[in-house]
Formats: structure tokens, sequence, C-alpha cells
């Protein structure tokens, strides 16, 4: 439905320099013709009624009605007790994907060459449950959790996404030689997806071994399917292949609605300098219009994107360049008027 | 006392290509006139009287007398309910420190030049706990079990390793921004063994952070310590930027002993054909020669692997060579002799 008409986007712009590089992105977007109303929501969190601190009801509200949205990076607020609100997002609105493409920029040189992976990631249990107990003085426990719906719901996911983006093959990244039980049911949950996609190949490896494999040959992965805990470190070590988190999108997907984000931090030692980096958000809110189903709209704005980095003219300081987020941005419309 | 007179040193040589790895070991262990003698045995498992496979009591009884041992790879028993026997002896004799030294080895060249990092990984917990339940159908827990004492131990170990090698600064690595109590427990416990040595610098760091870090700037670590499971994916991504399990050593420290082992696999594919690479569990025995206070050997042996690596003539087929593992160990043996 997304392509009929003009849709809103509820747009979060976070703290720090998320505010500059979520002005950057409307105006690429405005610059492309992008048919999207921005709906600009605060999730600065509020006191409620049990006078605990939650994401304010208006971006709730927000998000639920217009079902997607982009997001820069927020900041966890002081204190203890204060669990991090990219999470409570993800479990707000059940986001159970997290899909992280790593993709080497051209122009852009890393160590690597070529890295083309997605990491998909679980996204509201594991390691992330949130359950923890001090059962004696000293001696404390946190518990994973792995549920069949959430496991099965990934597995199935990340096959859909192998198809529909002409990827090959699934690796199941696991430790189910240790966590027989947990891991062996994330694991079992993945063996039947791949059943029933016999298209797409399958393979299930250790999280020791990709790590060890994809700092050597990253092209022996594909799409990479696994439970939250071993997303985040994964996504994390491939972002560092390309380039860093200033250059790698995110999208976090569920059954009712989705939300882009960039994944870096607020960066509060630069905000309001004009030098941030805005591509990682740029490319997010990239990912979202093909999730949309504006797919021309996604492909002129990457390729300027990819244009102005493989120049190299208006780089900003954290790619070795001089450039800020500005000029970049500038740049970025001026490639994309031309076209 | 290790270095007063001939001490046994209890030989685990393992299976698939674990003899002929260890024959190498021993072979130039007495051409460089190193003081031990081998006190071999198996550690297959065995059925004791409760019906249950476990480690033979010779080998158990073995490794508490000599209180050192080194061990080849093993691979863990088909069937269900096996649990990995590498994971039994790392509890069965408390070895609580699992030490793993990355080093770019001159000669071979991989993406990365000048690694020089050490994982230092608690051994006996965490996510190893072996503690699982499922709660009802399909909702599955494992548990991850994090102590004040094995995480102080690991923690003061960390720090003394690092003084007597030294070198200059510990990370602690973990995610308590996630694991608030158990990481958080961890943490605080390396926090206050940084404070009895100031003379060691102390930096705490996410797990996700380290992971893409370390693969743009490896330079930027040191000496990492961490909970068991974040061990296990760092220190195989650190062999990955040097070349992989076949070239770095490993030791697991106990209070009551230790024992040195290279963390590889069987290879049952090339097993008894003279073509498996001997380096990972000769690096290990260095290591052990050093521990047990006897580094001149250590040295020796080390200088004459660095050499024939960097030669290059005789490398293993792992190594991208032709060579025969007995030709390497042979080349070896001669440097040693030589000098
Ligand atoms: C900010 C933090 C809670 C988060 C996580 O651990 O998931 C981040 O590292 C990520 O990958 O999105
Ligand atoms: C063999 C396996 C159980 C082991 C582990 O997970 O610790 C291995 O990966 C290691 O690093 O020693």
């Amino acid at each position: 439905h997304y392509s009929e008409g003009v849709c809103t986007v509820t747009l979060i712009p976070g703290d720090g320099i998320g505010p500059e590089i979520s002005a950057a992105v409307q105006k690429i977007f405005t610059v492309a013709h992008v048919p999207i109303e921005w709906e600009v929501v605060s999730v600065t969190p509020v006191k409620g009624p049990d006078g605990k601190f939650g994401i304010p009801q208006a971006a709730i509200d927000s998000v639920n009605k217009n079902t997607i949205g982009l997001k820069g990076p927020l900041m966890t607020p002081v204190g203890k007790g204060h669990r991090s609100l990219n999470l409570a997002l993800r479990k707000e609105f059940n986001l159970y994907a997290n899909v992280r493409p790593c993709k080497s920029i051209e122009g852009y040189k890393t160590l690597y060459d070529d890295v083309d992976v997605v990491t998909i990631r679980e996204n509201t249990e594991g390691e992330y449950s949130g359950i923890e107990h001090e059962i004696v003085d000293g001696v404390v426990q946190s518990i994973k959790l792995i549920t069949e719906g959430a496991s099965r719901r990934v597995a199935e996911f990340a096959f859909d996404y192998a198809r529909n983006n002409g990827r090959q093959k699934v690796t199941a990244v696991h430790k189910a030689n240790i966590m027989r039980m947990s891991d062996g049911l994330f694991l079992r949950c993945c063996r039947e997806a791949a059943e029933k996609n016999p298209d797409i190949r399958f393979e299930e490896r250790y999280l020791d071994t990709v790590c060890l494999n994809m700092v050597q040959d990253p092209g022996m992965y594909d799409v990479l399917v696994m439970p939250n805990l071993y997303g985040d470190i994964l996504s994390d070590l491939c972002a560092g292949l390309v380039g860093g988190l200033g250059l790698t999108p995110s999208g976090n997907i569920g059954t009712q609605g989705a939300i882009f984000e960039s994944v870096h931090g607020t960066a509060p030692d630069i905000a309001g300098q004009d030098k941030a980096n805005p591509t990682a958000l740029l490319l997010s809110a990239v990912m979202m219009l093909r999730y949309m189903n504006l797919p021309e709209h996604a492909a002129k704005i990457e390729r300027a994107c990819y244009a102005t980095i493989k120049e190299g003219k208006y780089l900003t300081a954290d790619l070795g360049g001089k450039g800020k987020c500005s000029e970049y941005t500038d740049e970025i419309c001026q490639k994309i008027a031309a076209e």
C-alpha cells in the first residue's frame, strides 16, 4: 500500500547529532521528490502516571498510525534503572527482525573489497530478555530466553529476505554446542524454515567460526540469521569491515510496522557543529524507501550518495575528510538534481 | 618449582591430527633439550559406574599429579547428551582463565600487520553454565551465571598477566548496558582489580564496539578480559586477524594446574597423512615452557618456529604451502640444532 499516494512517515530525529543528520535526510528527500510527508516526534522519555519514564504516547501513536519510522541516534537516559530507549522502541512495536546490510562502498577504501553480507538479528528476546536475578550475594544469573515463535518468525523472515533480495544463501549462526536447548531451538527453527525454502541454500555455523572466517574472507557469507546478542556482535564486526557504523544502515522490521535507524552514537562532542556524517541515516532511509516500495527513489538517492563518497571531496571528518555535513548533503542534492 | 630438575608433563595427544602434531612437538622438545618428561594419557571417555561417560581416572590422576598438561584437539563424542570434553577438562581442573595471545607472525602475511593482543577469558561459568530449561513447550531459557569469585579471580589474573608480560593496558569487555546485573558484576570486579593495580591502564568497552574496532585497528587493544562466551568469540576473531587457529596458542590456567592446548579442530579428513600443521600446539607448548619458568627453551623453540614460517619453504597446506608436517618439524629441529 505504501506506493500509492503520499505516505506519512514518523521521524524521530534523536539526540546529539540526530537533528542535523535528520535535517540532511529531509533535505535530500525533498530534492529527490520522495512522495512522503514527515511527522516529527520526540521520544524524550516522559514520566508516566506510575512514576516510570517511558516513550511519550504521542510518539507511540504516531508510529502506530504511520506504521513506518525513521530514527536518529538516541542517548540512554542517565541514572540507574533506565533501559535503552532503542531497545524500548524495538519491544514496544514488536520489531522482531533487525536487518543490517554491510556492503563495501566503492571509493571508500578499507582492508576489505567486495564485502556484501546481511545480518538478520532476532530483535526481541534472547540475551536481551532483561530477566536477571541475584541468587545470593555475589551470584547473578541472566536469562537468555529463546522461544519457538520468535525464532521461527525471524528464520522465515531471513529466507523471505534472501529471496526478495536476490540472495543465494542463509547461514544460521549459533552456539548450540554450548547452549544446546536454547540455541538448539533457534537452530531447529532455522532448519525447518530451510526445508520450506529449498530454493535458498542453507548452512549452520558456530558464531566463533563465523567471526574468524568473516575477518579472513567475508565472501564466504551472504545472509546470516541469529539470536539477538550474536547479531549485535556480528553486525558491528561486519560494519567495521566496510568502514564503521557511520556508513551502514539498519532496519527493524515488525508485523505491524518498521523503524529504520542509524545505529551509531549521538556524538555529543560534535553535535550542532555541522560536522556529522548523515550517511548511515540516509542509507537507512534508502532501505526504508525500498521497504515502502519506492525503489526508484531509493536507487536515485543511493547512487548520489555513493557517487559523493567516491568523489571524496566532501567527506566528513569521521571518514578522514574535511567536508561539513551541509556540504556533503548539498553535493548529494546536486547530484540528484542533475540526474 | 617447575624449573628445578626434570618435570613430568601430562600429554593428551587427542584425536584426528592430534597424535601427529603431538609427536612433532615431542621431537622438537627433544632436540631442544627441554628438561621435561612426557606422561602420555588418553582422555577417550570411559563409562563410569553410574553409566555416564567421563574422563578416564588415569588422565585425571596424571594431571592432578603433574599439575601441567599439553593437549591436542579432542573430538566431541557423537550422540545426544555428550558435552564437549574440552569443556569437561576446563571444569574438572577448575582452569579458570583461558589465555590466548594473538600476534602477527612475521613473514606470514594477512590483512593486518602488528596485531598483538591477548584475550583472557573466564573459563568456568557464564553462558557455559550448562543450566537450561524448557519452561513450557517452545520456550527455553539458558542461564548465564556470573559469580563474584570467578569474576574477581579472572580480573586479577588479567592484571597480573599484564604486569608479568610487560603489557600496558587491560580492557574489560562486556554488555553491561544489556545484562546489567551479570555483566555489571563482572565489570565491577574488573574495576576493583584495576584499583588494586594502578600501574596498569584500565578501560571498559562494549563487546560489539571491540569487535568493530578490532577489525579496523587492532592496535587499540592490548590485554582484554571478559566473560566466557565473549572470550570464545573474540579470541577466534583475533586469531583470524593473524592467520587462524592453526597459528595461535592457548593456555588454560587454574589454581592447581594448567593445560595448554591448540584450539583448532581434529581435522579428521587429513589425519594420519603427514599434512597437519603443528604450529598452534607447538606455540601452546612454548607458552607452557614460559609458564614453567623455562624461558630460554621457550625462546629458542619459538625463534626456530617463526624463522621456519618466515622462510616459507615448508609451510603446510593450511598455510598455502606444500610442506609435510614432518618436513616442517624437521626444519624447526635443524634450526634449533644449528643455533
Ligand atoms: C545501544 C545498544 C543497546 C544496542 C544493542 O546492544 O542492541 C546497539 O549496540 C545496537 O546494536 O543497536
Ligand atoms: C570446542 C568448543 C566447545 C570451544 C568453546 O566454545 O569454548 C571452542 O570453541 C574453544 O574456543 O575452545
